[in-house]
């Protein structure tokens, strides 16, 4: 009867180890190098959090990607901004929580594409964020989303995004 | 005196009955026909729920409201491009929650119009979608709401809205 | 012993007392002028609860700002916009709770600048607002923010901020 009850806490562990991940790994297995958090350009913070929320402020790319997507960028070079701006949020979201396994679900994203008037292909730009997010946490990543396209951004960024995560 | 407690609790059966409009039901009196909720277009889900909270991507027309509301549509289909996209929104609601019952309260709207640079309207254009809202839910549809005009949107939509509902 | 409990208690009433800024002092000694809550323009409502959560709708300037930031105003005129924005909120704000002291936090805000095309300073403009808010509820004033050019607001308003409160 012992015996069965070590066995069973056994494959618990075991299973356990299996089904988590380990998302700092998971960002190293990407090759993905996190930077210095940015610092707030103004009178606010990268993050506020309330109950197991965590709103993150709006990030932009962490390189020079500016201008507007449809003349300045093509899709692919938006898709790349997008990109650099997810590696800016998960920089903010390590130094806010320490240690990324907190995460349990990206839950909201706002991705707004600096771009010309007839472009009408934000999700594609966009994904460049999603698809990280979504590469690092696996299903814990996938996040209810607007795209949309705004007339101009702070230092001429070409993507800015926000997100809501909850945390354990 | 047991009497008097079958009584009481007839009354409060009966009370709850009346307080409890079924928003189902409504959608039907409302002659408001949903459709197979639309499959996200790029690499995210339609919604995500934390706790009692259930965020809902950007949702867009069902059919064809395209354009430029202020050039292209007038402020009255404006307002039907936002009451269609109220009708996409309560189809993602009703395949997530099987039971539009479930619903507690319509929080927060964020209703974005796809505008001229000088069109000022983006309150009436969005009522299309409140006003649905409202004609189903009743007190409990009522919402915080902003309503913005943006450059350009996904598929060149009319509008595009976000929504975040209380449920049970 | 009692006289140890007796001063023990007395400490952290004091403590508690330091510790806890009257909110609507505050504005007072800033000289802010609430006004009456500004009404929904349209089918919605002002504010929403859900848990300890207040959501507030998009609010523009008390009087009259209107126009695009780098053109019919300027950076200072544009921070002025704002920080009107932000009496028009808290008067909302204090309409709702009645007491300012219920806040706990300010969680998030979104700052929509209508500017033109070129104009990259949404921080600056914005600050007018944040600036506010940090000054009347100190740390607990401190929010995540993001700050976005639009294309047209309702009104020609020069500015529309939507916010999030935590409450007790």
């Amino acid at each position: 009867m012992k015996n069965a009850i070590v066995i069973v806490i056994f494959m618990l562990a075991v299973g356990n180890a299996i089904a988590q991940i380990d998302f700092d790994k998971k960002l190293k297995d990407l090759g993905i190098q996190l930077s210095e958090p940015s610092k707030p350009v103004a009178n606010y913070v990268k993050a506020v959090r309330t109950g197991n929320l965590l709103y993150l402020a709006g990030h932009g790319p962490v390189s020079g990607f500016t201008g507007k997507v449809g003349k300045d960028l093509t899709i692919h070079q938006g898709y790349e901004a997008a990109k650099s701006t997810a590696v800016s949020m998960l920089s903010t979201l390590k130094a806010e929580l320490r240690d990324l396994n907190k995460v349990k679900r990206i839950v909201k994203v706002l991705g707004m594409v600096n771009c010309t008037s007839d472009f009408v292909d934000q999700p594609k730009v966009i994904n460049g964020y999603s698809d990280l997010m979504v590469a690092v946490f696996g299903e814990k990543g996938k996040h209810a989303r607007s795209a949309i396209g705004v007339y101009a951004l702070p230092f001429n960024f070409s993507v800015e995004v926000e997100m809501i995560v909850e945390i354990e």
